[in-house]
């Protein structure tokens, strides 16, 4: 398989890098190729403006996904967009490794969305969804928490992690096309050696069966109705 | 009152724009006082590093809480980190401008969070949530989506909008302290000129009753046990 990590740490002796370490070496070994978008030691550019294209369709107004949709036709994409779409569309599987910042990804990797994951390419106004551009790839998302897990079950205070805090980032997963598996998820990583002894053996367990990762139950668009809304026989 | 505008949209002529106007002749002729972030034109660094910080607390490895801490303690952000604080705290009340890209905030909005929302100032280990930072303070999202409203239903394809999507942005928000109140949503408004107007209207009428829109309920930190779980007979 071909394996694409993107990983956004700004320090490189961070728990996420050796998560990240251990995945290149893991997945390697395995046989399998991989390509890192190292976001900070690239110095990624993580915000979404005019700059990214060659040439502009619309030089008097910026409609950022229009402009989008052109660069695709006409190939006006900056290098930098063009060289990780290039990536995306070599890869079977991705990887996305982060911390959790403010119940989110940091801003580096929610500008790699805004910024590669463009209209024309990844979806369209017909192709989105289980059709999305990205279809027949596989994404999962390795994060690291500020809180322990308890804090992010049903009840926690920070809210159900599954249900509430990665769920918009999944579901970009999934409407651009990728099959979003289940994420691994170290907690509170910092804090404990051992724990992070113990977190890097379940991470490489579960980079050696990368495909038997359960997705996550998305519905496909064919069980919502014209109304954008969930058929009754599927609720 | 004091209110903050943060806005995020790369180009003036936006209905964001329009919005962040309307906002700022509305609220002035009220007579409250106004101050406005426009993170495009100020050109925001959006990403987290070790440059947001004058001194390093520690140079080996970064720690980017930890720093914050300690820039809160020593007076070592950088100045447009310091400026954001310093309107942050000046105001009584915060809009949040942006359009709905990926299911979050534009990237440059979240490098905004990442970076102003600094451990030691918004929050520490014992002061969060209801206690946090901000406290006193309240906070409103007003976005644009580019899906129409049914899709942001409770069993629309998006995924609802309250319970969902905006959720772990106004989870940031009340964890700094802030009280989050209802979000002004205009729904696909590029598509529809008769819309804009009805959605700016309706947005006049907000912003005229400002101290009036409900705030989204939240459990403060007492209703919670020593385990993060919500006390049961709060459930």
């Amino acid at each position: 398989m071909n394996v694409l990590i993107i990983y956004a740490h700004p320090e490189p002796k961070s728990f996420n890098g050796a998560l990240k370490n251990l995945a290149v070496s893991e997945l390697t070994s395995l046989g399998h190729q991989v390509k890192v978008s190292d976001l900070y030691a690239m110095n990624f550019k993580a915000v979404a403006d005019s700059d990214d294209f060659l040439m502009r369709q619309d030089k008097d107004f910026l409609k950022y996904a229009r402009e989008q949709k052109n660069a695709v036709k006409t190939n006006n994409f900056t290098k930098d967009i063009q060289e990780e779409q290039e990536k995306l569309l070599w890869a079977d599987f991705v990887i996305f490794q982060f911390p959790l910042w403010w119940y989110s990804v940091p801003a580096i990797l929610k500008g790699w969305f805004d910024r590669v994951f463009a209209s024309g390419l990844v979806y369209t106004g017909e192709k989105c969804y289980d059709a999305g551009g990205l279809k027949g790839r596989k994404a999962m998302l390795s994060i690291t928490t500020g809180s322990p897990k308890q804090a992010y079950g049903p009840y926690g205070i920070d809210g159900d992690i599954h249900e509430k805090i990665l769920y918009p980032i999944n579901s970009g997963l999934y409407f651009a096309g990728l099959e979003p598996v289940e994420p691994f998820i170290a907690w509170t990583p910092s804090h404990d050696e051992a724990d992070r002894e113990r977190y890097l053996e379940e991470y490489k367990g579960r980079l050696q069966q990368l495909l038997d990762i359960p997705s996550i139950p998305y519905h496909p668009q064919s069980h919502y109705n014209e109304e954008y809304q969930l058929k009754m026989e599927y609720r």
